[in-house]
């Protein structure tokens, strides 16, 4: 196994230390979630000295597995109170593990207003003063670094909203052309990076060299398998490169699951406006690359490049997430509006999906008119601003309902929801209601079996079947974040059975395991276990797991359901 | 038994009800606890149509006992999520014991951007349309509806900030001068209030009568028993009359275990210049009252009148709590801008407690140099405007904290500490951290016996046995609240024996019934225990029984002590 660094920020020391039992056969989530687990005491101040913020590659980063390169960033939440894994894309995943690093664990905290960034490269890992840094967004920190560093190096790097702690903020990876486009964006981690008085991560992959193989020839067969199921199914060759995961807009605006203007209503009448058709369209015109990837070794490349009427760069393409979160949810359907607040919460390092949630209840409360791109472009400048306002919207949809006298509060566990109205895709309301990390998309997506049809067909509207759905996916996507594979690589593991023994294949022939399918499944429910586990030290219990009320009191229109998933139903998912 | 009023904000109805089978033989917080428990699902929103407000007078209510006018009122907290009461003196409560109402429930919600007072005496409830009193503080409220209704009535309303639905938000009685002066002041009941589109309510009294007592003599005999301990016991008796609450601040100054700035010290420098003493000096010089009851009734007297330097009413007394909250907590040695701010905290209606805190947080954070008497008045200014500023503090200290990144927050279960340093005064941090309440001193005021001596001796140093002395003063304090007694009587019932017989021979006078001292601390328990189910179903685990991370790790002068009460002494509390 690679080895683990240990950055402690009170005494600004860095140790290399050997992987020890507890963490062994762990990468990815299932190393940060077990870090936490293990390390952090679950009352502890998220902000103080106690917490730890921990970055892994996963256990297949550092191959030329397609799409393996994701890393993983865990600590405990300043939004939830709870364990926090996300992940991200971007360089900083693969290069951590061509060095031989399989985390770093950031500990301590940094005298008081003193900011630090931190150089790893082969032969040497040091701290140093980070002055010149300060207040600085994502993109200008990383074009100072990249001046003092090189153009070949990964930065990890938190904007404004990190040096602020506030609980939306994110950890920024630079994408293959050194923008920092791509977040750890969920739970506010940003902060947790912020409070120890680290601005910055700085990767040199230089000399660094692939992950070694105990079966090279086993493990070129499975990674040959898996690429082909990706170039192979039409999600991950088709829908994805084409339109980006804004593809998803009018696929679930069609199903009546688009949560509009505050989850008021499930179709947006603009939803053609802001979807993936309309963002090709509009990228293709303006000269952009509608077909990008995030980051080295993916083959699907869902990303692009936005630009502006005059062809210059804007942001990355928004994500389905951040278009559905400033648009349909604001009520807004201009792209352009859409990709510059894409920016602007790049820059300052806030989560999309957290803050366009904040502004959308900020408007219930009347804060600015409903529907107005340019009210919400004077919204996220306020957040840029550091403002009262943009602390308050910084602070997460649940402190703006608190300051706003907003009662529909789209929030699990303090964490805003996604893109996916929960009573019109009820297996997702229940990986909202029950996953560790608050509501989280990511962490069982049944929208494939409740909307796509990809691995099944579960029907949306039914209460039924939906616990056991999202049970089963929350511990496969344990298992994905655990070998640091992007999660949309789920679409042809789910229909295809040569790509999931793919991956457990891989995971052998680079460790000499002999894990099969099912050793695999028991890896993913261990990490879910260790994560519950936490938050039950930290305070939560079972009904935590709930959706907010009004999901169960307001029909959502056009199908006009409440959210009836039995509390029975989603205790047994963790029974 | 009196009758229940069921006031459904939704349909606009009132309904008067016998008290059934749940809720016979209890009153006060006894009742609004029951109710609560047993019609308010715990995971709905505190501001929604689910939750309900509960009003009760005490056991003892309306009859001529000692003390015995106190209201409580009781509602799911939106500061805490969990279950609250919080009672108050002022009129109303003995007026509706005497018109023979055991409780009002409010329920529903009235429709977005209405709202209503409730009017209530001998022959007639009914709502009527209060868009006269939109927007006004409690002290312009109170003086429009004198003109509407009684000089003799009571007046329970809510300020802006109730209004607003901020979690700070109080619901306001008046005293025997009808002045909004008194308080149910935690856990954010008046935005509970506000949401249901509630203003005021006016309870005239006249034709009223005391309550029917089963054995006329010796409930007669008993009060004598009672009255006579209260004016024996040197703490009601000369303390508390002549000093008011304020006497504390040279006694817990004294003790090392006021909090100063923000809970970093124990002792105050410029303590003597804001406690009791001075207070009473002022107060004479000045040629107002310094010995006053807030209630018909009461024979302590604690509070006063505070007048300006022109001799001009400012506010009542401020409390000890408020002192200290706005005092020595935020550096501040001026009793004149206290009681300014006091005066404020009272019209606009917020918990003086909750929203010192979030200034001394706020202070820590920058957003005003700590000390300053001048910055702190512009931030209850803010609050008062409702700006995005003030918003914040209204949102509490935890909410303030997230909002300028300030890891040393001092609340439980999201409600602030109030003054007594937990390191200094270990008892009383057992309450703070395993009360259903929230961090909350009057549900077991172990500082009587950790340093007034009252009622026992426990070194308030010494971690032991202190969850045991919290666990017995939280039994009696729900004993007394569902009694309806102001809680000072608490120190003769804990050193006078035949004072807690008189309450026990009161109660069973009154209702013809054989308690014993066991059957009532049965009582308390049983009050207890259902508060206690409500928060484990509203998604607390004993995890969340906790004091924040910073006083287990910071050194209190000058003792030097940090909190080191076991977790498995605080977990014995409710085992």
């Amino acid at each position: 196994m690679a080895n683990i660094l240990r950055i402690n920020m009170s005494d600004l020391s860095v140790k290399s230390e050997e992987v020890g039992e507890a963490y062994q056969g762990l990468g990815g989530r299932g190393l940060t979630s077990a870090v936490v687990s293990k390390e952090v005491e679950p009352t502890c101040s998220p902000i103080g000295p106690n917490n730890k913020l921990v970055f892994a590659p996963g256990l297949l980063g550092g191959t030329n597995c397609a799409n393996s390169g994701r890393i993983s960033v865990g600590g405990k939440s300043p939004l939830t109170g709870g364990i926090k894994e996300a992940n991200s894309g971007g360089q900083a995943g693969g290069y951590l593990a061509r060095l031989g690093i399989g985390a770093l664990i950031v500990e301590g905290m940094a005298e008081e207003g003193k900011l630090y960034k931190l150089f790893i490269s082969k032969d040497k890992c040091e701290l140093s003063p980070a002055d010149e840094l300060k207040g600085l967004g994502n993109y200008e920190t990383v074009e100072k670094l990249k001046g003092q560093f090189s153009e070949k190096a990964g930065y990890v790097s938190i904007g404004q909203a990190g040096e602020w702690k506030l609980v939306s903020a994110t950890v920024a990876f630079t994408d293959r052309e050194l923008r920092p486009t791509r977040h750890a964006g969920r739970g506010g981690l940003g902060a947790v990076m912020g409070s120890k008085g680290l601005k910055a991560i700085i990767v040199d992959p230089s000399g660094g060299e692939q992950a070694p193989l105990a079966n090279k020839d086993a493990f070129k067969d499975a990674a040959k398998e898996f690429a082909k199921a990706l170039s192979e199914h039409p999600v991950t060759s088709e829908g994805l490169p084409t339109y980006g995961t804004d593809v998803l807009i009018n696929i679930i605006n069609e199903a009546g699951g688009l949560p509009t203007r505050n989850f008021s209503e499930g179709r947006f009448e603009g939803a053609d406006k802001v979807a993936g058709e309309a963002l090709n369209e509009i990228t293709v015109k303006r000269n952009g690359n509608p077909t990008h990837g995030c980051m080295s070794g993916c083959i699907i490349r869902c990303s692009g490049i936005f630009l502006d009427e005059k062809g210059e760069y804007v942001s990355k393409w928004p994500e389905y997430e951040t278009v559905w979160a400033w648009g349909p949810n604001c009520g807004i359907d201009d792209l352009d509006a859409i990709a510059r607040i894409d920016r602007v919460c790049d820059d300052v390092g806030v989560d999309t999906i957290e803050i366009g949630n904040s502004v959308a209840v900020a408007m219930e409360g009347g804060v600015k008119a409903v529907g107005g791109a340019a009210g919400a472009g004077e919204l996220i400048a306020e957040v840029a601003k550091g403002t009262p306002l943009g602390r308050i919207l910084g602070s997460g949809a649940e402190v703006v309902g608190k300051a706003f006298g907003v009662r529909r509060v789209p929030v699990v566990k303090g964490q805003a929801l996604p893109a996916y109205d929960p009573r019109a895709v009820k297996g997702i309301g229940v990986t909202y209601a029950t996953s560790p990390m608050g509501a989280d998309h990511t962490a069982g997506y049944a929208v494939a079996q409740n909307i796509i049809k990809v691995g099944g067909d579960v029907d949306p509207l039914a209460p039924e079947g939906q616990a056991a759905l999202s049970a089963e996916l929350q511990i496969a996507t344990a298992l994905i974040d655990t070998a640091g594979l992007c999660l949309f690589v789920a679409f042809p593991m789910l229909d295809i059975p040569e790509a999931f023994n793919a991956v457990v294949d891989m995971i052998n022939a680079k460790y000499g395991l002999s894990l099969t399918g099912d050793d695999a499944g028991a890896l993913g429910k261990r990490v879910l276990e260790m994560e519950r586990d936490f938050n039950v030290r930290a305070g939560f219990n079972k009904a935590a797991d709930r959706l907010p009320e009004f999901f169960k009191l307001e029909k959502l229109p056009p199908h006009n359901q409440v959210y009836d998933v039995t509390d029975e139903d989603l205790d047994s998912v963790y029974a």
